[in-house]
């Protein structure tokens, strides 16, 4: 969705992987056919592309290190992909940010965790400190804590952080420029699957949340930025209770819970993020509708599904959603396939209105 | 841009052109390496895509026909595009309707101009039957005629039109799916180069148009749709004279009158024609702003330009410009190169800025 957005604007897209079937691959002919994640291919991109940027954050910084000493504007910057890519020194970078965090620490032996969950209640939760994404990589771990709740892998491996009970997630897409000129989206609401560890509505504006709180939020993830020393696009996502907020992370791209951007906003985040990159000007970032709804396409299932006949019982159910299917090759159960966004005047009937076109998406019009 | 919001519902776009450069080209892997008007390459591609539209209406219809034949649907229809095709056709199937035309006459012989022209003031529109584009293949010709004045080609390529003058341009996109529903965009007014040639800017709303004539203008335009028998997406234009309308002609396929819709419409021209094309309801058509300017970047001049500055030029004058470059891979003087959206309360203000950008783009910031 980038790479389209970079073309509207006139750029010629390259894209490095080696998968001929990668979403990126079918949306330009121009493709470096090696591991999105080798130095050979990183320095080969760096001989055609004026500009680099990334959609996962686990590219290796000393890749994006490599394209940048030959010669490409690399954002977001090797350094900031290094801050954030271990848990535990983005979790650092905030707190000494003086951002509102939950208590952490590092874990050099198994007995650190025994201690910490001893001070913090009997409960701790247990961070990959690299790779971890959508509940991978995160384990709640209660006293008396048995060997068998322990990772196989080493303690410097994980970092402990307070269980903060939460009511509700909070997302906002922040857009930073090399010339220090900010983009910050509207707070939203994201509302996981039942098994809580997967993104499955977002909702924007996030319901009962007055401008007061609304500019702490958006202060809160200005300042995440500058933490990461960020320039590009981020997704800040944060815990709420009772209006109480703390910071939970940043991813440096676009976002998930920035895909309502895409029909919702006057410049969707694939737009901001091109610009961010290219040091252009910010793009207006209001929304269009007093209520956009985005709802993933979380594959049900392992398989196969026809395409055509989903697509169409979906707008046969509700033709104002945006359809967005991201041409990943298979479906995996649970894998994001696509999102549909809906923009309305009430958010009960915009919500339940795009949840029934996804039901029929998935399960055809009854 | 067809191609991309085709792209983004999920489907695999494969262009039919010889030309590596084209701007389809740009956006998918996937081409027919034939040109886009050969039988060879409408039949090749039937063989791959279950859907076939177009990006201009020289395509022959018997090329399209025989797509159809070998089993891919076709939008619009080859039977359209005969009507489309000839002008004169067009302009008949227009009248047989009772939609609102100049007098009109076929031309059989170069004594039939002289006749016309004696019978309605000595001024006369020469029309190409074929070909015609942004000017080219019009000609007003005076009594007395002399020879020089006259084509070089055969009368029975041409035919005549009354002189019908006329204040302003209107515009309007229509969709219309296989199953009869249909999509209206708002009553666009569009202002032309001084050479009177070529779209210069499209202003939506229309200005000083109410309500009711903006439901007869539509009404004409959704008869014109039929009158073509046309399913897919069109644009219409009309003339416009102190509120008397007439039609001018359709296009069978997104226009150039609707490219402000990319940014200033729930759904954007180009969506809608992927969902008439694949039989999908309508999106909605609504304006997202009070007013939406498009500004075409024509090129000034033959050569070369620095896209790069032109682009950061353009923003740092307006950053709520959205930037459209179509990827072409030559300018020429007066080509359509790309257009500048911008959304706004104002029309004065919002043309004043998107002017400005638009000047900034090609002249620098001063």
């Amino acid at each position: 969705m980038s790479a389209q957005a970079a073309q509207q604007m006139g750029l010629r897209v390259i894209v490095l992987d080696s998968d001929p079937n990668c979403p990126g691959a079918q949306v330009t002919p121009f493709r470096v056919k090696m591991d999105w994640n080798s130095d050979i291919g990183a320095a080969e991109l760096a001989q055609l592309a004026s500009s680099i940027t990334l959609e996962n954050e686990w590219v290796s910084p000393s890749n994006l290190l490599l394209a940048k000493q030959l010669g490409s504007t690399v954002i977001p910057e090797p350094h900031t992909l290094s801050i954030i890519g271990d848990k535990f020194r983005q979790r650092t970078a905030f707190a000494e940010r003086g951002l509102p965090s939950p208590r952490f620490c590092a874990i050099s032996s198994w007995d650190d965790l025994y201690k910490a969950a001893e001070n913090w209640g009997g409960k701790v939760v247990l961070k990959s400190r690299r790779g971890g994404y959508d509940g991978y990589g995160v384990k709640i771990v209660h006293l008396p804590i048995n060997d068998k709740d322990l990772p196989l892998s080493e303690p410097d491996e994980w970092y402990a952080e307070e269980f903060v009970p939460f009511d509700r997630e909070l997302a906002v897409i922040v857009g930073k420029n090399s010339s220090g000129e900010t983009a910050i989206y509207p707070v939203v609401e994201s509302r996981q699957t039942t098994d809580g560890h997967r993104c499955d509505v977002v909702i924007a504006p996030a319901p009962n949340v007055d401008t007061e709180l609304t500019r702490l939020v958006q202060d809160i993830c200005l300042s995440a930025v500058d933490a990461v020393e960020g320039i590009g696009l981020f997704g800040v996502e944060l815990f709420s209770r009772n209006g109480e907020i703390i910071i939970n992370e940043i991813a440096p791209r676009p976002h998930n819970s920035g895909h309502y951007t895409m029909d919702g906003c006057r410049t969707s985040q694939f737009e901001q993020h091109i610009r961010m990159v290219r040091n252009l000007p910010p793009g207006p970032t209001h929304l269009i509708a007093p209520v956009v709804v985005m709802a993933n396409l979380l594959a049900p299932r392992h398989g196969q599904i026809n395409l055509e006949k989903s697509v169409s019982d979906a707008y046969r159910i509700c033709p104002n959603i945006h359809l967005h299917w991201y041409g990943k090759s298979v479906l995996r159960e649970g894998r994001k396939m696509g999102h549909l966004n809906l923009l309305g005047d009430d958010l009960d009937d915009t919500l339940s209105l795009v949840l029934a076109a996804r039901d029929a998406f998935w399960r055809g019009v009854p």
